[in-house]
């Protein structure tokens, strides 16, 4: 990092540490500096990004032994009482737990459904948990990058479980399975196939369906949708892993079932390295990451050209009426963007 | 199309016509023009491809009045019965119908399972019916193209029914349901979840998935697996359609069940017409098809490029070690590759 970034570093908001201190401060846990060097992943000042980078590649070497899960439903569905039943059970076992989240929609002033601190009381003040809410929104891809880089820092601070939370209703679900390596969906019991809301695919994904608010007059009809998804996931194979999906039924008041949950979770998690999936998958997901980087990179250079943005209009017109192939129009503006790349 | 393109064309194998010949022959049906411009659309040679473009260019404002339909099951699921049923019966009730199929696998020596014209004996003396075998197996993309192309050319060629047949195992099923209007999965009963095959995912896909062979002593069976899908698919919400998935059964054999699939497939059109869906659908799937034409060409510029050849290996090996982010490695393939462009 340049003197001048530095410099240009130190009159910003936030006081710039050193590369030693930012990294030092994460491998002692100490959570001020933590926070500190996610918001350098968030930023997007390109010297934050810099001194990001390092960080992250200083972290690298002591990141990976964790759990990461990925927890989704819908709003309503109890997600933050979940995740705070479950994650005090975690830290109460010794666990270090890291809450992460994931929430496109948080820009559009419908106000940030995750990270909210207050709906986790006793776990944003426990001394083995670390909530950080979602990053302000960007484009997916953006969020998962910063999402998996704050895995990274979080994983080089000690944090031993993961969880990285999403709503369940849109496009996110995908990119958190890409980077988890086990996936939870909490449903609800007797809302209506409508209500619920979960896409389609959603379910597919999930390593365990868990139906939340089994308590109370609830029981009965939680006990009786597990039965039905049990059904329906049966129709399904399993995944790739031998892994057949579970469900089970939990509530976060009387705390019945959330046990149980773990139990799985360390099932799986037995299975999986012991197939050799766990680590397979995790390479994989890595691969693809960079892949997935690339391609977003690449595409972004090209529709932000002048040429293309001038070329397209009319072309998806033609497209439309039927006056030129998908391929033809695609050929010529990939044909155009390389011209005007030699010409520049 | 130059002289000596030409010149060259007619050296080949197949006898070259002129553009105004093979569009002739196209619409006004004649079957054996229409397979020769597919085996244009279909070849590899440069100059085949650009009569091809031209011929698809004069075609396209004949093309898109159909329904196409995308059929898939595992093999031994009784598709090509199937479709002889379901096809014979369309013929029979004044429809002409194409059939194409989309299977990768068929190079790998396994033989092609698929586009066996002595598997549907009657459907491929019938004059109203037209069966094209799968095109060589390439990259997905590229079969994707070459599918998509044909579709327009049989079409302008008067075909109002068009089948895209699939073996549901793997990832062409995304591909063919992105091109057509309707999705037909082929289940059978009582052979076992595993034994069904059917990769996660595509059983969401399905428009109507169809309980094949339910006659004999396999029709209590098929009405029982019937019931189980439908409660499994009514767990899932109606797609962004408003279309609720059907379960039916039906007997290649007897035939009954048979009428009622095309039934659905009626109400269905005219749902989907009626609030605006199917066109929306397909000018939808005519830009994502431009748009993965375009991300294809710029991938397959950047993969085949010498610099990232080079430096790809020790990147992969630097991001399974944990030495490099995936963002990282990303930026800088990325990066060399752009330095490398503006060199050459």
């Amino acid at each position: 990092i340049s003197k001048s970034a530095v410099e240009k570093l130190k009159r910003t908001k936030q006081k710039l540490l050193t590369l030693d201190e930012y990294t030092d401060g994460i491998l002692s846990c100490n959570r001020t500096i933590l926070g500190q060097a996610i918001t350098l992943v968030e930023s997007s000042l390109a010297e934050h990004n810099e001194m990001a980078q390092q960080i992250i590649e200083k972290c690298l070497p002591h990141s990976g032994e964790s759990i990461r899960i990925g927890i989704t439903g819908i709003p309503g569905v109890g997600k933050s009482t979940f995740i705070e039943a479950l994650g005090k059970y975690l830290t109460g076992s010794g666990h270090k737990l890291a809450v992460l989240a994931i929430d496109p929609s948080s820009q559009r002033s419908k106000g940030s459904i995750l990270g909210d601190k207050t709906r986790m009381e006793e776990l944003s003040v426990d001394p083995d948990a670390f909530i950080r809410p979602s990053p302000a929104a960007g484009s997916l891809g953006g969020v998962a990058r910063k999402t998996r880089e704050t895995i990274i820092l979080c994983e080089a601070a000690g944090f031993d479980v993961i969880f990285i939370e999403t709503v369940g209703v849109g496009q996110s679900e995908t990119v958190v399975h890409s980077m988890v390596d086990f996936f939870l969906l909490l449903m609800l019991a007797g809302a209506g196939d409508e209500l619920q809301g979960i896409k389609r695919g959603i379910m597919e994904m999930a390593d365990t369906i868990v139906i939340n608010k089994a308590d109370g007059d609830n029981l009965n009809k939680a006990l009786l949708a597990k039965k039905e998804y049990e059904n329906a996931l049966h129709l399904f194979p399993p995944n790739e892993s031998g892994w057949y999906p579970k469900v089970t039924t939990c509530s976060s008041i009387s705390k019945d079932g959330i046990e149980e949950i773990w139990e799985i979770v360390e099932e799986f998690k037995e299975k999986m390295t012991g197939n050799g999936f766990f680590g397979k998958r995790r390479q994989e997901q890595k691969q693809l990451s960079m892949q997935s980087s690339i391609e977003d990179q690449l595409m972004s250079d090209f529709y932000s050209a002048d040429v293309i943005k001038k070329l397209m209009p009319d072309l998806i017109q033609m497209l439309q009426n039927n006056q030129i192939s998908s391929y033809a129009a695609a050929q010529r503006v990939v044909e155009a963007y390389f011209m005007g790349k030699f010409k520049d």
